[in-house]
């Protein structure tokens, strides 16, 4: 008998279906269809509560100001219509909340731990010959196509994009499908092509050791990427990628005393460059931002590192020594075969990556006699997971709630 | 005796002197003419041995991961031209570094506290007739206006600025002394009229709560201008500025219970906005952080907290009614008239702002019938903090090591 109501009612519908109103304390304990409990606290209710306007455009009213925090609640019950109704005191209101929106507000632990969307890391043994792609035709014609690039980029940190325009336009219209492009001292968009003087070492031939870019920055540069207009003839130039988060949690397992340490010790970078221009691009940019940048959850949520930017560290002589050590532990984690993917990008093709989570470098080449030319540009993650959640949406898929990774800031 | 020789020996040179060197474990400890004490850790040393390259440009070919954890000082001396020599064990190599190099990278915790530069916290009482001000023309022509300018808003969280053209020019102009103006889904530079259909409540004639801008950006704005353009004619539409530092201080010290909860509470921020416009500005934004950010000090860095913005929360229960409690005694102190200083701003003025630090809000005033043109913009504050540093640089000032609040992120 037991067996066959559960199968006349569908799960979701029994989800959202309240079977029991009880307070306890101030909080109001709800009782759902699928033996799930939750604990509302009288102060989130009243809060949440309609009349005060809507959160998602900020166009409200109500303030905590205003509210009397001995309010609590002298009446709950549920409506023919299944919402549930609740009467104040001592201020005279009453709210109503749909059972639906309450469900999908619950911040117990697990329904909390549901709404993450979280990483899916790799290392190179994973990822070398099976890299995420995606084609930009499908992307400029199909919003799936669209969605695919954004999914693919927030899952694994990074998309290989083929048929991307060979052209300095085509760079444009990449980051158009990505969020705003974020000026800053390299400009709109930089050019990496091997020149004589150099300011910066990506301008010269010589390999880079992967790195994020810019952890001199107090936010670095989101998502990022590198496209490729001319590929070096010869074997090197090559790109690489790295997964930050995987190095992190080898270094977890490996070092856990190293891995806190570099979570809870805000380290230095630094960039200074002169230019002749007045008013142009001379910066001296200083920021204090841990490597390892946790969540509430203790998960790693962010990762900023790039060995040639770490300024003199200046943190208490007790700790030198021991982050130190945890240093060397990290990079000769993150510059090991076990975790780079390498590809030499063919013209047209571009890298999308999560600049606060996936590292880039390269190999040598001969740069005097060849021309290697691609192109970098970066926008900012929460522009990028703002439409990834609208074109999830669209596409009448789960996650506009999702919370994802914070990143490195 | 002993106060001739000091009169004769100016302070800078004593400070810079090395009267002893000792090994001490693998430590260096150095002993300076100014009574100091040093200890430099033997990896640190290695680490910035200027045979590796240069660490403020990042041309470098130095790395960690090439290091012997097992290094250490074999000798160390002091040369005639009194620099400090170190010749390396087991590696076969010698470093040379300058006193005056060795000194101002000290890392003792008093020499660390001396590179903070601390802003200067305000309430009503202190700044309301008192307004730190600079007038637009002393920017335009001279270093030191412009350096004013900015040292003011570093300092203060803000500055009045007098004198700016009352054009939609006169705005970019005005940022072009800041740094990059950043895109966001508010466009470069956003105009703040009263309208009949608003999505955003700025839009209307309603009175706004001082608030920081966008919370809900992983990155929030960093240093923001309101530029008059049209003041409204009746009394009302006044500019409100409060210093959340100086608010955080005193939450602090009448309940460091709360003080602490907000600073560990990962707060959820929200915004949704739908644009019937494809790849227009509609967006859902959120972002997960503490309302106040602290150093590793525990020093204020940064506040971020618009009552508004804040999402459903979905902490731990447990929490829940704690941290209502503190934010209700929060949110009464943000917008009580102890912090509060406000002013009519006329055409052609401009505040200039830490968005990370200083609230801004406004009163009521009678949209349908009077027009008021505000617009608003911002930059990235790392980019105000390296062109302050470049200026007090090249106005011989000290200061280029300053590590200033490193904001809400």
């Amino acid at each position: 008998m037991h067996e066959k109501v559960q199968q006349a009612v569908s799960p979701a519908v029994e989800r959202y279906t309240v079977t029991g109103l009880e307070q306890q304390d101030r909080d109001l304990v709800v009782h759902w269809g699928d033996g799930h409990t939750s604990r509302f606290n009288a102060l989130w209710l009243r809060d949440n509560c309609s009349s005060g306007g809507d959160k998602l455009s900020a166009i409200r009213s109500f303030s905590l100001a205003d509210v009397d925090p001995a309010l609590s609640i002298a009446d709950a019950r549920l409506t023919s219509a299944g919402d549930i109704e609740i009467i104040w005191t001592p201020e005279a209101h009453q709210s109503t909340f749909s059972a639906t929106w309450l469900r999908a507000h619950c911040y117990e632990p697990a329904s909390r731990q549901a709404r993450k969307r979280r990483p899916r890391r790799w290392n190179r043994a994973e990822r070398q010959d099976n890299w995420p792609s995606v084609d930009f035709g499908d992307v400029r014609t199909s919003r799936a196509g669209h969605l695919a690039l954004l999914e693919t980029v927030a899952d694994h940190g990074f998309a290989l994009v083929n048929n991307v325009p060979a052209t300095a336009e085509g760079t444009e219209e990449l980051a158009s499908y990505i969020a705003y492009i974020r000026e800053t001292d390299f400009g709109r968009i930089f050019d990496i092509v091997s020149e004589p003087n150099v300011w910066d070492l990506s301008q010269s031939d010589q390999p880079l050791h992967p790195h994020t870019d810019d952890p001199y920055r107090y936010s670095p540069p989101g998502i990022s990427m590198l496209h490729c207009l001319q590929a070096s003839e010869s074997e090197g130039g090559t790109s690489q990628i790295v997964d930050g988060f995987a190095v992190c949690e080898a270094l977890r397992r490996q070092d856990p005393a190293a891995f806190d340490l570099l979570a809870a010790t805000p380290m230095p970078f630094v960039r200074y460059r002169e230019d002749p221009v007045p008013q142009g691009a001379d910066v001296h940019l200083r920021a204090m931002a841990p490597i390892i940048k946790l969540d509430r959850d203790g998960e790693v949520c962010g990762f900023r590192f790039h060995e040639r930017s770490i300024a003199p560290l200046d943190m208490a002589p007790e700790v030198m020594d021991s982050v130190y050590h945890a240093l060397i532990k990290l990079a000769t984690l993150v510059y090991s075969e076990e975790f780079m993917v390498n590809r030499h990008l063919a013209p047209g093709q571009a890298i999308v990556f999560d600049n606060q989570r996936v590292l880039h470098g390269r190999t040598g080449f001969e740069g005097l006699t060849q021309r290697r030319h691609l192109r970098i540009c970066t926008t900012d993650r929460d522009q990028f997971h703002s439409r990834l959640r609208l074109l999830l949406s669209r596409e009448g898929r789960e996650g506009t709630h999702f919370e994802f990774p914070n990143g490195a800031v």
